[in-house]
């Protein structure tokens, strides 16, 4: 079994340094656009074997080493009483958002094996298939993240709304915060016992906080994520864009692997991160420039590695819709070429 | 005359902290929304009379130490030969998109003092009508914020296809950018002579980009356009959002003042900026916070700052649609109180 992931996760050496994208499954592989022609997105989630499918598409076609888990962060909302949907162009459109302390008390708790036992399907249909070629992650969104989704009623560029329900109702917040944290807790465990081999938190609009806000609205929650999940025998990463501001507060909310994006050196980042591995860092966009821009960035992200034990490569968000593949590939060899021994 | 504004620009002792708001004139106001009733927003800002009228609803109002001019970072794209508009909900929309090195060569400069003669004569009937009660500040958009509508088409959150421009025809960005950066400089030293009396520079998603992206493509145009305002006798203020990974080359690109916004602590940020004054940096979110919480945000901000000449109290953007216009009011008076002498 290629373990190089996991290995760098627990910041072993390893033999070259392992690859993989956030949304290394999605719009830019023809494979998939062919799927979404006849299945709609939640159709495909919903659908183990679906979600297998799709899961498996870039482990051939790219070369990575390790697959993650075919989802969306919003599959939790539904059981929890907020139902939501995709319009074409539009991402999630969420009709009933969670704006008061009311709002927030009529959520449900759920049993994720029960309510998102599909999910936990799909996992154990892809280590079957896998078959120990490469580690299977997990993940859940972190309660910032997967709030401001409920809260906005889609995506945001302000979060005025969630950071409104902070200020003006922190004790309304605060429950709706620790539910998730509990709830996304419980899911990512079962993910774990279902089969999956390391788990990410994705907390990617955490960025738009002060570090004074961090603190005091999200950190708490964070923590009671990770706590949750103390005791599995699995890497976990915790990911956010642009949070150079929030890199050490997030140490202290969780994670063996810190996720870091472009904005943040990967060498004056990790050296922020004592203690921890790096996730990342190269600009997703590169992925569009001529092939020599490319390997120059992605010979840079190498070189601030210093190809010292812990450091996974990644993006520093996930793979954009329109993407070449030629190109997203030639970054997997890349990595290997260049960092092989 | 309330030259606080002024002076704090130039790190001149002053009786109390200035105060001013990105977007004071805007949607949160009844008397703006009135207005927006019988006018599109472009004929607000085309129409001299009504821009001054809407740059002046704020002044007496809110009792603020500067006048922004009201107008839009866009105006400029039409005699560049990108017209444009703003359809409701949506934000500007730009149909001839910007992609190529053909469609940079089919751009056309232009002389501001003519093609912009509407915002000029607007700041002339402006300084009429504020008659030194405070100072006007003019202002532009900076060649990365400005050039990424021409190529996005409109608002982007990842800016791929301006990065893709930089990355697979540099040279015809550099030229794009270049364009830009003296014509945006020659329309600052039109509004100075017109009457501004500070100008502002907004680069406002400049902070999507990495340092090294930064340094390679955006700052020597930075830097051409605040040398074009070299001479001037007024204070230049340089803006962006997400930038504190950029500061220094920020402060290299020029800039008497430089802004911060809430992502950036303000006293550790103004120590990279040595010898520069500082704008900022309340989250505008937090105007929307109970009367305490917000109070007690803005003690932070004049905290950290610590009563150091070369501060200009500012959010870290422009006031959100919605706000309470009695929060925005009480900010005003609150760090007039905390500050006066």
């Amino acid at each position: 079994m290629n373990d190089t992931f996991l290995r760098a996760c627990r910041r072993e050496p390893v033999d070259r340094t392992p690859v993989w994208f956030m949304r290394q499954a999605g719009r830019y592989m023809p494979e998939y656009r062919a799927l979404r022609e006849k299945h709609t997105l939640l159709t495909l989630c919903r659908t183990p074997e679906l979600a297998v499918e799709v899961t498996l598409q870039p482990i051939d076609a790219l070369g990575v080493d390790a697959a993650i888990l075919f989802s969306d962060l919003l599959l939790p909302l539904e059981p929890l009483g907020i139902p939501f949907d995709f319009k074409a162009g539009e991402g999630p459109v969420i009709e009933r958002v969670v704006r008061s302390a009311d709002d927030v008390s009529r959520l449900r708790r759920f049993e994720p094996r029960e309510a998102l036992r599909v999910v936990l399907e799909a996992i154990r249909l892809l280590r079957r298939a896998l078959d120990g070629r490469v580690p299977l992650i997990g993940f859940a969104g972190a309660p910032f993240t997967l709030a401001s989704y409920a809260i906005e009623g889609g995506h945001s560029n302000n979060f005025a709304a969630t950071k409104s329900l902070m200020y003006q109702d922190a004790p309304a917040w605060h429950r709706f915060a620790s539910l998730l944290a509990e709830l996304m807790g419980d899911y990512l465990r079962a993910q774990v016992e279902a089969g999956a081999q390391a788990v990410q938190v994705f907390d990617s609009w955490v960025g738009a906080l002060s570090l004074a806000d961090y603190r005091e609205f999200v950190l708490p929650h964070v923590r009671t994520l990770f706590e949750r999940l103390k005791g599995l025998d699995v890497p976990t990463i915790h990911f956010g864009t642009g949070t150079g501001h929030l890199l050490e507060a997030q140490r202290e909310g969780g994670g063996d692997v810190i996720g870091l994006d472009w904005r943040t050196p990967l060498d004056t980042g990790w050296k922020r991160l004592e203690g921890a591995a790096v996730q990342g860092n190269l600009d997703p966009t590169l992925l569009f420039a001529p092939r020599e821009r490319l390997l120059a960035g992605v010979d840079d992200v190498l070189a601030q590695a210093g190809g010292r034990p812990g450091h996974v490569f990644n993006l520093g968000h996930g793979i954009l819709p329109g993407t070449p593949v030629e190109n997203v590939k030639a970054v997997v060899e890349h990595v290997h070429a260049r960092t092989g021994r």
